[in-house]
């Protein structure tokens, strides 16, 4: 087990019981040997579903299995285990899910398409299905309110902290809470990193509104984070709304005036779940936040700072405290989106290296080599060509990066 | 200095001489001391030019100058320094390229426009172009037929080998000469790294049919190789042709029948050349070549093959000599092109160890095992869906890499 990333947070908050959400995990012995390595969430019935799976082509059996139980918006409960993806396991794959979404249906009485499943851990070995299923009743017999920390634990890979967030917010007057769990130390990696986030509310929210919430929420979250650009094959991000909360005004579109503050309370969640995998990013010593202005548009403006956020020279150039901001420009130029090479400005820790095209004349090294020097980067870029903006987070590329990666499975 | 990469070929060619073609090499002291670090080549009148410049949209200053002069298509002289690239340099940038074309203009008697220039090395520092210009008389004085190795030499930044390669080859029965040069040890890297070739041949072609044979030879050379994914402000290919060879049949076309075998010898020096990049990729220990087959068009087999290759993931994996295939999976997914995840076939050493959907049972591990301990991986992926197919070459991500890219500036 590798040490506590050096930016883990200081402290792991205690989430609060969300009315309508149980949670529970168990040893089930998928590959790991003396710890929890699944998680149960049961949801009252009522609940509903939307969430953001993998682009991947080569997406994961579960994977699958949600996108096809998504459609309908209801959800009674994710079943989660770490230590085998079940990705690239053919039809035995297809098998394990329908099998293990059948028991958890069977053993919480509802329909096996309110079931949605996540697994993470290597790829390509079959699922040992048979030990899921007989962790099932333990799991459904331990589920209890305030299974959050237990649960997050239990879906942990190669992590080094346990990833845990939750916030208090309203829906016209009446208090709503959030809380999330996450796991993933890279975007990335089949083996045993993808990224897996679970999220519930006592919100009472229909299918569709949580679906544009989901979106938008992991656009400037999820979406915006990199270790490696590695894309998983099971990467999988869940929102439930139990709507057995305070009872708040009906609310049926994303865009109604009165979810203004939920919407922000999710984000910041969501971000703060997301920032979390940086942190805990394989091999990061330093936690990196680009900001992009300055772009043809907001999505321009992400491609830009994915570009920068992505290059391995300048997560080289981070790892080393070194300010090379002629990295962060060649990064901008591979962009392929608009940006002025004459207007250009690049900015680390606040102060401005460049602009106009070149070096600023005189600019002061000191303060910028000791930001870089910290633990928290921060680069920004203004492109120079229009209003877009965005920001993405990353971490640093180091020796212990290789160490992991190139050691891991040998 | 670092070692000689091991994986650098074990000799290097002599290039007989080009008829048409003079070179030489000077110390300019641009940045480097107690070494030649300027090349001039000179070309007979008559001479056509053709090339590929790096899609940067943060070109450097004699990367826009290459730009201009290309549409004419007449060459008399190509100015390289290593040193200083003359990147992210504003108007003092404009003015050195200004200055040192029309330096080497005078001096042998031709028009500005037929000088092309490439600079390499670090990026946001102005050229100090007055000693290039003094450097002029010399170099000039200096050129000879066989100067071709001294000019790769003088090009050299982070290379630790010199990459020459030469083909002796036929149009419509009369020989023709090819012979280039290249520096690069990354793809990369805006401060040392940028890749730059120079290629010349006594053929007689207009700059149309250069044009079409240079752009086609760089998709199966230049851009099918990967170190880092990063993107030079300065890559610059350029191909020359005097004309002042045996005098063959006149070409009007590059779909020329004649054209057959010079086509093939180009391509397979630009290979040569490329590949040698590859081999001298910072931190490199093994040379990864990747297939792919089976994709709904060649493009898009090159889009997944340099997913793979560009995988960090995939590389450490071969640098732990691990044949870790779902990592392979992995990228193919994230690449975006279609494939058929059960109909997928990976082989590693020329072993299936994948196919239709899953591990391929009881696959015989140890001589891919043994083959992932050399220094020469192939890897080959069919996605099943079509007829399209790519080749790409890259090397494997290494301690090495983060050592020199996070240490070099500082």
């Amino acid at each position: 087990m590798p040490p506590r990333s050096p930016l883990a947070p200081v402290e792991t908050p205690t989430p609060p019981p969300i009315s309508g959400v149980r949670l529970a995990a168990a040893a089930c012995e998928i590959r790991y040997r003396g710890r929890k390595d699944a998680a149960l969430i049961a949801f009252e019935p009522g609940s509903s579903i939307a969430g953001v799976l993998t682009r991947s082509l080569t997406a994961s059996a579960p994977v699958e299995l949600c996108r096809r139980h998504l459609k309908a918006g209801r959800a009674r409960a994710i079943l989660v285990n770490a230590g085998n993806a079940n990705a690239f396991t053919g039809r035995l794959g297809e098998t394990a899910v329908r099998r293990s979404a059948a028991a958890v249906a069977s053993a919480l009485g509802c329909k096996t398409g309110e079931v949605f499943l996540a697994s993470t851990g290597i790829i390509g070995e079959p699922l040992p299905v048979e030990r899921l299923e007989q962790g099932i009743p333990g799991l459904v017999a331990g589920l209890r309110p305030d299974g959050w920390r237990a649960a997050a634990e239990a879906i942990m890979t190669t992590d080094t902290f346990v990833k845990v967030a939750t916030r208090a917010t309203e829906i016209a007057g009446k208090p709503v809470q959030i809380n999330g769990i996450a796991k993933g130390s890279g975007m990335i990696a089949p083996d045993m990193a993808t990224m897996l986030a679970f999220v519930a509310t006592d919100a009472k929210l229909p299918a569709a509104v949580l679906r544009r919430l989901i979106r938008d929420g992991a656009d400037r979250s999820f979406n915006a984070i990199t270790v490696d650009g590695d894309t998983s094959t099971s990467d999988t991000l869940l929102l439930v709304a139990t709507g057995k909360g305070a009872g708040h005004k009906p609310v049926r579109s994303a865009t109604d005036a009165h979810l203004r503050k939920f919407r922000a309370a999710l984000e910041a969640l969501l971000v703060d779940l997301a920032v979390q995998v940086v942190r805990d990013g394989e091999g990061a010593q330093k936690l990196i936040t680009v900001d992009v202005a300055g772009a043809a548009s907001d999505k321009a403006a992400r491609v830009i700072a994915l570009a920068i956020a992505n290059s391995p020279l300048v997560k080289t150039a981070v790892a080393g405290a070194d300010a090379n901001w002629g990295r962060i420009v060649m990064a901008v130029g591979k962009a392929g989106e608009r940006a002025d090479r004459d207007r250009l400005v690049v900015s680390i820790g606040g102060v401005a290296v460049a602009a106009k095209g070149q070096r600023v004349a005189g600019y002061d090294e000191a303060p910028v080599a000791a930001h870089m020097k910290g633990r928290d980067i921060r680069i920004a870029v203004d492109v120079g060509v229009g209003r877009g903006k965005a920001r993405v987070w990353s971490c640093d590329l180091t020796h212990g990066y290789i160490e992991i990666n190139a050691d891991y499975r040998s």
